[in-house]
């Protein structure tokens, strides 16, 4: 395959220079640019450069604000929240990070609720600006009602990602970033385009019966991961991102979407946690202990979640990165 | 099988007796009596009145105070310690209770770290006093290292129970409490003395090779459920409740435990959240939401966790509980 190499700069470049061109104020283009470029940079190529095709369309369907800018508003000691008015995600995450970690430094911990966002990012973003500011962080968000709940045959749930991260210093973060579904939605929709079955327990057809047909778990349901538990956490990110911080849950945005196929559209929770007001003068020694435990799961040959992304990283950051000639043209076709 | 019956009056009476008669102080025989009685009223054998054979050894071999009193400390505008010093966790997360809930009021979110506690009791307990009054709550602990990281062989994690409940006023509330190991250790060890195969999943033999025996998973280590993402989730518990809160890992705690075969011994945290402050004016239409969800479980048949719970706990208010002759004596046995 025809492959075209881009230095992080000029992925930056051609993904800011797509959004403003389209639209995007200079603070949303600025945002996504820099949320597509890394998980580019990441090897995460399904939240990577082809996400401007979506990107773009969205817009062009109406279903996201190119332009508004966020709300932010200090609710409680420890509580912000910030009204995405339709926009992206991103930039309400950016502006009030500051509030978030001066509120979680001051009281321990503190939340953030992102409201009348629509979602296209991972949480992974949303986790290692915090953690690289020295504190623990949690973050969640539903999407559209496609997961089935354990024991049900009826989508309910969204794929309702759960990442969690802890700081290392000079290391990379512990991070973690999972959907509570089996499998993602675009790894279905992949062995669908491809003709291929999908591994058993990824979803039900229609009739709630187990299948390994791509095509009718997407006319059916998807399942949670990890049968009732995986269930259970589902369920809990629906209360959390949902109606606890007064937005949708998964079956909502799905509603709202009303068949146009659009991105998900609702809120997201983000905890901070600062270990150094648990711990006081202790921090250190405590801290060491986690880095005994990340040890003890490497010695016995268990990877670190994350570990993957940071080499991606590494040799992005030296050798750039490489994406199709047939995706670069498609961006590049954006710019009309 | 020789069945006794007892009122709830009357197993608090017979475990409140055996506490006091072994050295428990009034304040910890009052709150283990009650966590035992309404384990055994809920349904949950397991942590029922049959654990006060355990309470009353791990006492005799020295393992846990009877009686120290545990100190509250305000750390911080949204964070309680407990230092229940070394005695039971119960009364520490009972006497801190009153202070988390004020902080959660205050704030918006709030945490307890309860810390040098021996840990016996599901936390079911520790969440649904929270939903009682109104609140959010997660709640989560290590154990002993039993469980071993995905892609390891070795133990290194705890059973590493994660508990949420959600308030529904009038309604039991919607709380799931569930281990990140695939299964309890005490039903590995029911499978061993009945000589019985475990399912597949379950655990690994001492040189990493998946097994159904039980004692070769004793031997060896337990798995977590959900493969990866459930193994992520032990590791946030270990950090969550060790690290973070100046406490012991699963593997501290079996080291401290020197081969004494005791409970595990270590920190619990536990998080408030309360949706007034996140939502203000429109918390009852946002409340509303998440009825909505339940009954969107409920109409395709899949249950809501906590159910069984619940109805068990109806039926004991007005019938009693049912234990075997033979524990009834085993625990008449310890008033000597």
């Amino acid at each position: 395959m025809e492959m075209v190499n881009l230095s992080l700069t000029e992925a930056y470049a051609l993904a800011h220079k797509v959004l403003r061109g389209n639209g995007f104020s200079e603070a949303h283009a600025a945002a996504v640019a820099k949320n597509v470029t890394h998980g580019e940079r990441d090897g995460c190529a399904s939240h990577g450069l082809w996400r401007l095709l979506g990107i773009v369309e969205t817009l062009r369907k109406g279903k996201v604000s190119p332009d508004v800018e966020p709300v932010i508003t200090d609710t409680a000691p420890a509580i912000v929240k910030a009204d995405a008015g339709g926009a992206f995600s991103l930039l309400a995450f950016e502006r009030a990070l500051p509030l978030l970690m001066e509120k979680a430094r001051h009281c321990g911990i503190a939340a953030l609720a992102i409201n009348r966002c629509v979602h296209f990012s991972a949480l992974f973003a949303d986790v290692e600006p915090l953690t690289e500011a020295g504190l623990v962080a949690l973050a969640t968000t539903p999407s559209h009602a496609w997961v089935a709940p354990a024991g049900g045959t009826q989508p309910l749930f969204g794929t309702n990602p759960i990442a969690f991260g802890w700081p290392r210093g000079d290391k990379p973060p512990f991070i973690f970033d999972m959907a509570t579904s089996a499998a993602a939605r675009g790894e279905i929709q992949l062995h669908q385009r491809a003709g291929k079955a999908v591994p058993e327990g990824w979803g039900i057809d229609s009739n709630g019966q187990a299948t390994t047909d791509a095509q009718a778990i997407l006319d059916g349901a998807m399942l949670t991961f990890g049968g009732h538990k995986g269930s259970a956490l589902a369920a809990m990110v629906e209360l959390l991102a949902g109606p606890l911080i007064g937005d949708m849950t998964s079956a909502e945005s799905l509603a709202w979407d009303n068949g146009a196929g659009g991105l998900p559209y609702g809120g997201e929770l983000i905890l901070a946690l600062d270990p150094t007001r648990f711990l006081g003068d202790d921090a250190a020694t405590h801290l060491a202990r986690a880095e005994t435990l990340f040890s003890g799961m490497q010695q016995q040959g268990a990877r670190l979640p994350g570990e993957r992304r940071y080499h991606s990283r590494e040799r992005a950051n030296r050798d750039g990165v490489e994406i199709t000639h047939s995706l670069f043209r498609d961006i590049s076709a954006l710019l009309k």
